[in-house]
């Protein structure tokens, strides 16, 4: 009971860190009334998104719920909601504490630069302890409930099935959030720019634009909202499948047993925990050095917060698992210590420092990727873009062999719950890797505040300084948001096979009825895993085609709202009336949510279908082979599909920033033209597609363990 | 033996015809001087290219012929050096006819569009003729040869490591001339176009700019030597996997046996051979009717090609299989039909054709996609792009179903040699297949000589109708040769695993000693496992980045040699004096073999490196499970990657062809300025990436199979 308790605490200093947090900055200076007015129509813009966005939600969760509750039990959809809840909290705190910080960052930016990033940094740190903090208290929380208020066991089917409904509350989020959101943000991005830059001729940011304010409040989606959501619902599913793979490999009659279920279960929420305070440790370190590095003072932060980790899990191991010698054996046979898993959560921070690493390589101007693309810009448009695309498709290589690494080395250490625990200890820095992607959007309003609101150029340095390195947090963020959603679905893959193993050795005319006689080959010679390969591969790749063609045709709407506003209210270009910004954000909205129909299908109905087309083609046994490959295949092609899109949009983007950097001729040359085209290609890369393929990676791995409980129900 | 015969009877029709068709053509009137000097400057390229590329060949076919020869044994060594040199002959006669059929299609077509048709269809006919005939007589003649001359027992290792070795020297030419071809071919493309175009400002095709032959060269070295060995290759693997397969499962004490092992080895064979008549038959079906339907005059011929196959297959399963009701039980365990195998066959059939309207929706004009591509050139080469990828990604879906269904019901019907048979059959169309893609750079090359020599408006037309349709032609048959590539590696996929078990079941201290103990656990839930797909999967991302990245420095070879020649002699440009246009040629015939190195390296060395790294870490069995898994890694994002850049490069090609057409604006408008970007993006995605993955599909597999034998050896 007491690690529990101790658990708690820790995921309540992270809400409490964000209260205190949240009152600092809204403390902060708002500036002149100018920029008061513009933050209030950004902050406005976030309000009729939310809205939108949130109704929908909460149509689609009630109906979830309702289903829920009847095939798998009250329980189950209370978990669901739980999840669906605090995720949905986080980002809207998030957002509404992101569109308030904004303008206090410019403001705070025309004093001194360490103050606009004191401000912007500690705004998005909020989003990011909330995250963390919420998801783990969720877990916890109910997870005390089940064992401790319904007296459930703690490896029983009710209180798996109830977590892991929870992380699908999580995904809900997620896939509006990733998907929605992402064809929001380039709906207004590109669709903005196409009337405004091209049609109009008035420059980016200005406020005659009508879609400026949701170019604004779509940096928020994407980066706060969006991303909150992607990790919440990450670090809710990986710590739900760890805790599955404790309850399979503890509580048979064979191995360690019983004894260690709790410790074990505990595991992965007490590294949480323990990180949370580790990474608020961190905020404190982000502090601007005489150098005047904005990046060198978060990596500051971030590494303070990774090093103190290695301290903290081993507290953690202390506590919990009697030090680094203890050995244990699973159900399944499988001998490690706690040292050895002490060593697997140390591993796992090492993948998150060096996907840092080698997605900055990938995306930051001082190397030769981005140089290459730049370089390639001078020769046209199409060089730069076919470079581009070279880089992308070249930058999965690294993070693949770290990812690779990482799983034979903690296999080798402590089996699958090795790989599980290293996953773990991943995404226990969410917090301060939410810190770092929320910074970007706060940063960038920034600027474009200071823009329209006129402010003297010197403070428009200042800003500008902060957005470059939010655009490489962003990119980076990234990177580590998609290497953990893959590998976290690989935890999940191995709760669905451990699952359904279960579910097949304990089949009975009595329980898990639809399980008996089956006998799954997962074997790579059964052609039905072959075919499942294909079709779960296929999935990434149709689903980020659908959400390009989307962004699109939301940009296609921007374009109608604009025109038809300009055309009703000629007062708008002559600067005398005030454009209808709510009316285009409610409306792209509206665009973005019915875009989002299709592609969101894709992952939610596949591993459903492919079940009960295969079982109707070749029996249950097979159905389950193909269903289980198809979740593999998605990991597969995602990975490299959401990398290469993710690197080589945030690629794309800072080529162009190297160029208006004064290389290669510098704003306005031939290469710089070139550079925007490379850009905004690169824009629904990053921004769109390539995170929505992460949520689309988890949602197919939780649906297929849903369907494993409803079958086991039936 | 009459069987055997009457196979080797197929494949010398093929030959025939190859010779009869070279005559008629090299009988056609050749034009006047200057398109002949033209078409000899072309030629005389093509023997640069040629020269250069196939010495390279020799020196890395003489070390890979002896450490053959060392490791495995003449016989081996001898079934490589088959493999190659008929492969190599193909491409080379292929070519040869190709650079001079450019010039009597272009004089012919002066006369009437059917008479160009004729002339350019039946060149590319020779060089799918010879494809097919020489593919199927190297193996048939050399199993001959080992089983009636060495008397080697047709199941024993000899007999299939020497077939296997064939397809490795098939292989070494794909490699060749897929990879460095392709890299060649867009070098010349982009790299003339740069110098030309954007910096002389000389219009394309012009006959000062020194790199216009090696453009032209360039269309043959990819659409016609690149494709023949692309497709001797999946020829040659698919039919010797099959026969292994066959080995492997009428062989063994169990099962029907030896007496149907001779029939179903030659089974494949004689599809090959009986469709090889078929395909001729069909190539005078190639008529242009009364609506003068270029596309409908070839697709009669594919069609009628295709039904009788269906008739001849009949015909094969009478003579070798005694009917459709004998019952076949493999040593696996597995029953099924002679009829069941034609059943097999007409689906491979089936799926050839459902490719080919596949990937005709996605590049032609007249549907949505690539008329989605064209709208979205309105607003801006990034929105072009942008759709291009959208649709590029989208066109992966059909085809991966069809393939889905097509392995789905094949393994129905016959189980593993059932999808085998398949493949067989869908490759048994290779020659009618290679010839109406040897047609495209045939009459690319007679609009381009047409232009050059100025001949008249009329004539330019009727070339511009029969390259269009060789745009349509060259994208659809790149569909059918990804999709058979992917399914050819699938059976040697299958091939792998099957000889795995054989070493395995077979070990003891005299024999297959390194196989002894060894027991691989080939299940998904093997963390091995998922680390070879990982790896596998990953081959295709970095091979196509690292290609499209060679692209660009072959280009710039190119943009350097031409401002060479250019400031040296600047007669060139008043039109005093000729351009070097053979030393353009071989300058960037060694750029392009110096590019293909690192690349070409990946697939051949990964199954390799893998194996022992493995080994290494975590012993023989999990190595061998590992690499088992990487090969079906690559396959499965190899047929995404491939399908997505060959479908999305033609479907932006036709799109500016769309424009040009009088769309949106027409040639010089800005949706035409933002058509080109796509184009020049999609040129090194359709051919050079793209088709480059399908050598590295087959090769890592056979790699896989040739470790197999000399571990098996050692």
């Amino acid at each position: 009971m007491i690690p529990l308790l101790l658990i708690i605490v820790g995921g309540l200093c992270a809400v409490a860190y964000g209260i205190v947090t949240i009152l600092d900055v809204m403390r902060r200076d708002a500036g002149t009334q100018r920029m008061q007015e513009i933050a209030a129509a950004i902050a406005e813009g976030a309000q009729a998104y939310l809205r939108r966005q949130y109704t929908t939600i909460g149509l689609v969760g009630v109906v979830l719920f309702v289903l829920l509750a009847v095939f798998l039990g009250i329980k189950v959809a209370v978990g669901f909601l739980i999840g669906a809840v605090l995720s949905g909290a986080a980002g809207f705190i998030g957002m509404n504490v992101s569109v308030r910080a904004n303008v206090r960052t410019a403001q705070a930016a025309s004093t001194s630069l360490g103050g606009g990033l004191d401000v912007a940094f500690k705004s998005g740190a909020v989003t990011g302890m909330l995250v963390a903090g919420l998801a783990l208290l969720g877990v916890a929380l109910y997870y005390l409930f089940l064992t401790r208020g319904a007296h459930l066991d703690p490896s029983s089917r009710e209180v798996i099935d109830a977590l892991v409904a929870l992380g699908f509350g999580a995904s809900l989020i997620s896939i509006f959030a990733r998907l929605g959101g992402g064809i929001f943000t380039k709906g207004a991005d590109v669709g903005g720019d196409l009337v405004g830059k091209v049609e109009a001729g008035i420059p980016e940011d200005d406020p005659r634009n009508p879609a400026t304010i949701a170019d604004n409040v779509g940096d928020n989606v994407g980066d706060c909202a969006g991303m909150a959501a992607d990790l919440f619902e990450t670090y809710a599913v990986t710590v739900v499948a760890t805790m599955v793979l404790a309850a399979i490999f503890f509580s048979g009659p064979t191995g360690s047993g019983r004894d260690v279920l709790e410790p074990m279960m505990l595991y992965p929420l007490a590294i949480g925990s323990a990180c949370i305070l580790t990474s608020i440790a961190g905020t404190y370190a982000v502090r601007l050095g005489a150098n005047q590095s904005i990046m060198g003072a978060l990596y500051k932060g971030l590494i303070a917060a990774g090093v103190l980790s290695i301290g903290a899990i081993a507290a953690v191991n202390m506590t919990l698992l009697g030090g680094f010698s203890t050995t244990f054996t699973t159900s399944t046979g499988v001998t490690f210590t706690s040292g050895g898993l002490f060593g697997c959560a140390v591993i796992g921070l090492a993948i998150t420092a060096l996907i840092v690493v080698i997605t900055e390589y990938y995306t930051g101007t001082n190397f030769r990727p981005v140089k290459s693309i730049a370089d390639a810009s001078v020769t046209g448009h199409g060089t730069n873009v076919i470079q581009g695309l070279a880089i992308s498709l070249e930058s999965t290589a690294l993070p693949a062999i770290v990812i690779v690494a990482g799983i034979i080395s903690t296999y080798a250490l402590a089996g699958l719950f090795g790989i599980a625990i290293a996953v773990t200890a991943m995404l226990a820095l969410a917090g301060f890797i939410v810190a770092l992607d929320a910074f970007g959007p706060v940063t960038d309003n920034a600027g474009g505040i200071a823009e329209m609101a006129g402010l003297p150029a010197e403070v428009r340095k200042s800003t500008d300084a902060l957005d470059a390195v939010g655009n490489t947090t962003k990119a980076v963020t990234k990177g580590y948001a998609i290497g953990s959603a893959g590998l976290g679905a690989l935890v999940l893959f191995a709760a669905y096979t451990s699952d359904l193993n279960y579910f097949i050795a304990n089949a009975s005319p009595t329980q898990y009825r639809f399980f008996q006689g089956v006998s799954v080959d997962f074997s790579l010679s059964n052609p039905y895993v072959v075919v499942g390969l294909l079709l779960g591969g296929l999935i990434p790749f149709l689903f980020a085609g659908i959400a390009m063609t989307a962004v699109g045709r939301a940009a296609g709407a921007v374009v109608e709202e604009v025109r038809r506003q300009f055309r009703e209210k000629p007062g708008i270009m002559q600067g005398t009336d005030r454009p209808d910004y709510g009316r285009a954000v409610d409306m792209l909205t509206r665009a973005a949510i019915k875009e989002m129909i299709v592609p969101s299908l894709l992952p939610v109905l596949s591993p459903v279908v492919l079940f009960f087309v295969i079982q109707l083609i070749a029996g249950k046994s097979q159905a389950f082979a193909t269903v289980g490959a198809s979740l593999l295949g998605v990991i597969l092609t995602g990975l490299y599909v959401a990398i290469s899109m993710t690197s080589g949009g945030g690629a794309w983007d800072n080529a162009k920033k190297y160029i208006e950097d004064g290389h290669h001729g510098g704003k306005g040359s031939e290469a710089h033209k070139a550079a925007v085209t490379g850009d905004t290609v690169g824009d629904p890369y990053k921004d769109t597609a390539g995170p929505a393929v992460n949520p689309a990676i988890k949602i197919t791995n939780i649906i297929a363990l849903l369907l494993l409980a409803v079958l086991a129900h039936s």
